[in-house]
């Protein structure tokens, strides 16, 4: 009697990618909930099911693995190219991700690029980004597998404006989530440079708690290796090591500038590599030494990255560019043949990714994520099977994605004869268009405004987020010396400075942009003039008792260019100087870390005498505790409450 | 009234490519007789046209260029990958090659990829290889323009046994093909290293008698520019600059491992370089300093190569490549950016083929040479339009080649809406199959044989293929130091060795496998042992008066391996053994270098004296020459004409 099954496909050439690495001519696959059942040659004896697809002719492999990329940044793909990276990222992405990533950008950006690996054969990707429980809905509507990482970080995120508020979203999300059939949640703790030692210390704990992965990108760049030497004094892959965060199942994406001493860490971990070869090379970030990575033993894995820094999903393409760039730099052909690039993109990609129990082979008992590919085309003609990895080496060096045929994804049919049976394509693409033209609205504002423009010049740095501070006008000149000696206060460091600040104002932006020239003083004598450029916006500000003010984004840079360069650059509506003599006291109260300004403002004439107390940091928790602490400080320094003012210079003295 | 048109292409985007680069939002084109007549927003009402194709939404810009490849090899498309290039080419292409390149295969061949071309947006493509005129002829058949240049070397070619046939054939094609609508004939030396300086310069001589390019392949890898160092104490670039084969136009291949003063050369010279970064990377020649070559303002062509090494035509895969690999080798994003890269593949790519007068930019006057391509497709989208240069990134980061929509060459549609009209695709395709399965039943065979896969262990050296000699039984131990002492001859080298030959034999084969222990004596002492393994195949000898032979293809190598590992590694029939005492004297006659040998048999026991008179050479003419000098020797040696041999050793002791 013949036993059920729900799809069969009859007579392809199966690329088992097992571990006998079989290649089977003519074969059938039968398939029942989503499970291979049978891999033989009589299929349709055997069992009886309602859909059989006919693969003559036909390559039948595991679906590709994309393991690495940010589904909702199909909608900045080509928005600009060719750039400086802090001109691309300042200039372009970060703006249009600060004003546009909510739930809906995610929902369409994940649906375009999910339609996009479907078509180009993969069925299961690893992402990274915000809002990750839209993501994971609009892939998992589509039909596609996926390990979807919610992204957290020191500074504020379109989904969290701190970090203590991303790890709650990514609870609530790996709660919702978890033991999905086809989504698998996860913790992506941005980078070891975006995130404090806390982050990544609790982003392990979340995965322990939940054994799920965590998603981290890794030595992507020279500089950031660099700095991190500079700053640990050790390698990033060596500082993720001390703090235990290999310790949970991770996958890294990039490393692109990684030692042999690394290696070897990642392979004992054994931590995932996601090997993302066209978004290094466009943003210049290197080539990854995969060769090696896989001489040491490491489970590489092939990912596209975002399509704003690739700018496609096509993991064909990656296979071949893995396989070609290891033979160019090391004068060698025989490194990372065809098979090898094949496997990485199925069985080890699945072992990189944790998930080569469930997928990655045809092998009776895993899950049903199938591809077919047509190697008929012209460019694949004529099929030489004289060596045995020659089907390898066509998939590889010359078919395309669009030879891809049919994708099943946990026993679904996804796409059938390059059709996607799961969703309406043109319903899709109109969302894109209309969410495009707003986004492209908004740039070209941007551009006739120039405010945002300060991010494209580069050279900036993201401050910490949340300036606590108050500031009291009062009445003369004050012996600051005398206020501070408290046995709970520690003075650290203290210097006196001219401040010459010019303030270029917008009309319709609550940012401004101050230049400042900062001569620092001792004993009346110039010791050095600091330039620096900051750009403000108090639009995020919050409130607490005593006007302390919790401010929002700040970035700043040393301002290497003229005053006139910025004034013709940015073109403000207004110009505002203020200038001071500051006395500034670095001091620790309670051990922790203030800053205390007495200010004479000498232009506008006569301004007056002030008392600034701030402190800067990138929680919000740790704000809000600070902002106590303040409290605390304005009783000491017997200042009075009556006279807090809660507004800056530029909105005290202007027009006045 | 309205003038008369053949074609109009309405309403597309239009990326003319001209010297103002400009970009027309639905814009018309109309064509007659092969020539861009009109670019406006108004054909349709102006012209009137038999075919009217609607590009609306779809961008039409110059046909792209393939600046190097050699068409027939997509016949030998993945026939063996990721092999050492020695093993590569000596194990698979090379035997291929050897055994059936013919006209037929040239014909086939060459319709298999430009049909792969046309249908990836390719209109025009520069060709080295043999049979030129067939090659000219399938693809101007189908409608593709190209440069077909005829290649002459110092070895054996498919076409001509020397190159005095080949130089012969090549100028039969060019006269025949000289100012044909579509192709122009040129003439391909192959290499600096597989030609002799005499090659070079009559090539250069062609070149400006018929005023057509010269093709030629110039420092593809790091090891042909370190022999072109001890070999003539300069670059290759500086060696042809020094022949002068730049005086004439030229289109120089590869140019991987060039260094700023060939750049220079280059540049001056208006030598046009084809980048071919896939098989560059393939092939592990390196990676060409493209960003280098531009800022030194040499015009840089964008070629696939042959498909054997790539293994496909898709020159919009190329653009990508030529794109990312700078920014990732150079850790600049900004350098050859995608607009530039455009540019190569069309206006500058026809400058750097010497055809920037007829084709690369859509321009009224300019043959009609055509693309339109589909960027609707969910891999580019959405488009933003923000930045001018967008259009450009969306084709060489995210398009297709499968994006090609339309083709239009010479003003022929040649397709449209990715259908072939001007020939039978299966006619093709089945063709190509019947030849592919000969091809593979070869290499079985040859599998089996074994014979030829001496080649595919690598370290081969192709010696000069004409060996003129003559061989004499003589009654004793002979003087012959007495003997040349003639005014007319100068002795060179004298040495005395103890060679143990042992050949390897075949039943089904003329070729034979000699494996030669050479123990060189000074004195009756030891200095030093060659081993040598050399494949001597006779069945290409031709006979002259007196028994001088011209022996056929001779490959020889170092024997790095033992006697045991050829013999498992060959499994000959039969072994047999040939042991001798030679004197070896190199002299000079008449100033022409040859080779005396007086061997005395010592195994077999008694196996009598012989004195051979030997000289090698690359031309057939001077072979002939050789020939005729050594009859003179024969008399001088007042050898016995009686005695004269045509038997080699093993055919002489064999069975006796």
């Amino acid at each position: 009697m013949q036993q059920k099954a729900d799809i069969i496909l009859k007579g392809g050439t199966v690329l088992t990618m097992d571990r006998e690495e079989r290649i089977l001519g003519r074969a059938d696959i039968a398939i029942l909930d989503g499970e291979i059942r049978y891999i033989g040659d009589n299929a349709l004896s055997l069992y009886n099911a309602s859909t059989i697809i006919d693969c003559t002719g036909r390559v039948v492999m595991p679906g590709l693995i994309n393991a690495h990329t940010h589904l909702p940044m199909s909608l900045v793909r080509g928005i600009a190219d060719d750039l400086r990276l802090d001109v691309w990222l300042y200039g372009y992405i970060f703006p249009v991700e600060k004003n546009f990533v909510n739930k809906e950008f995610c929902r369409w950006g994940s649906l375009l690029s999910a339609l996009e690996m479907i078509k180009s054969g993969t069925t299961c990707f690893v992402d990274m980004y915000y809002y990750e429980d839209v993501i994971a809905g609009a892939a998992s509507e589509l039909g596609m597998r996926g390990i979807c990482g919610e992204t957290v970080l020191k500074f504020p995120s379109p989904d969290a404006i701190s970090y203590d508020i991303g790890f709650k979203y990514a609870r609530a999300f790996i709660e919702e989530w978890h033991g999905h059939r086809l989504i698998t949640p996860a913790i992506a703790p941005h980078a070891p440079y975006t995130c404090t030692p806390d982050i990544l210390k609790e982003a392990r704990k979340i995965a322990e708690d939940y054994n799920i992965p965590v998603l981290i990108h890794v030595s992507e760049t020279a500089f950031e290796v660099e700095n991190a030497r500079k700053e640990w004094g050790m390698s990033p892959v060596e500082y993720l090591d001390n703090l235990g965060l290999f310790e949970a199942k991770t996958i890294a994406a990039h490393c692109v500038h990684i030692n042999e001493k690394d290696m070897k860490i990642l392979a004992e971990h054994r931590v995932g590599v996601a090997h993302n070869p066209t978004s290094n090379l466009k943003l210049a970030s290197g080539i990854a030494p995969v060769a090696r990575m896989i001489e040491n033993g490491i489970d590489v894995a092939i990912g596209t990255d975002g399509a704003g820094s690739n700018n496609d999903h096509d993991i064909i393409e990656e296979m071949r560019l893995t396989a070609l760039l290891p033979k160019g730099i090391l004068y060698n052909p025989t490194v990372v043949p065809a098979k090898k690039v094949v496997q990485m993109a199925t069985i080890e990609g699945a072992r990189a990714i944790g998930l080569d129990q469930v997928i990655g082979s045809v092998e009776v008992g895993k899950r049903a994520d199938l591809i077919t590919i047509d190697l008929s085309g012209v460019h694949n003609i004529p099929q030489y099977n004289i060596l045995s990895d020659s089907i390898y080496s066509r998939i590889v060096y010359a078919a395309k994605s669009s030879d891809v045929n049919d994708v099943i994804i946990d026993g679904k049919v996804i796409m059938l004869d390059k059709k996607i049976l799961t969703m309406d394509e043109d319903y899709i693409l109109k969302h894109i268009e209309s969410l495009s033209g707003e986004i492209t609205a908004f740039m070209h504002k941007r551009e006739s405004s120039l405010v945002d423009k300060l991010l494209a010049i580069g050279g900036i740095e993201w401050k910490e987020t949340f300036e606590v501070q108050v500031k009291t006008r009062v009445d003369g000149p004050v012996n600051i010396d005398e206020i501070i000696s408290n046995e709970n206060i520690k003075l650290i460091r203290k210097s006196t400075r001219d401040q010459f600040d010019t303030y270029l104002l917008f009309n319709n932006s609550t940012a401004k942009i101050r230049y400042r020239e900062d001569e620092v003083t001792e004993n009346g004598k110039l010791i050095e003039t600091i330039y620096t450029l900051t750009l403000v916006d108090r639009a995020y500000e919050k409130e607490f008792p005593n006007f302390v003010l919790l401010s929002g984004s700040c970035f700043s840079s040393i301002a290497d260019k003229s005053l006139r360069f910025y004034r013709e650059y940015f073109q403000p509506d207004r110009i505002f100087e203020i200038n001071k003599k500051r006395k500034r006291f670095r001091i620790l109260y309670k051990g922790i870390d203030f800053a205390v300004n007495v200010d004479e403002i000498t232009n506008p004439k006569d301004g007056g005498y002030f008392i600034e107390v701030k402190s800067r940091t990138w929680s919000e928790n740790d704000a809000i505790k600070k902002a106590a602490l303040i409290s605390e400080l304005i009783q000491l320094f017997r200042l009075s409450e009556q006279n807090l003012l809660k507004d800056d210079y530029t909105e005290l003295f202007l027009d006045k």
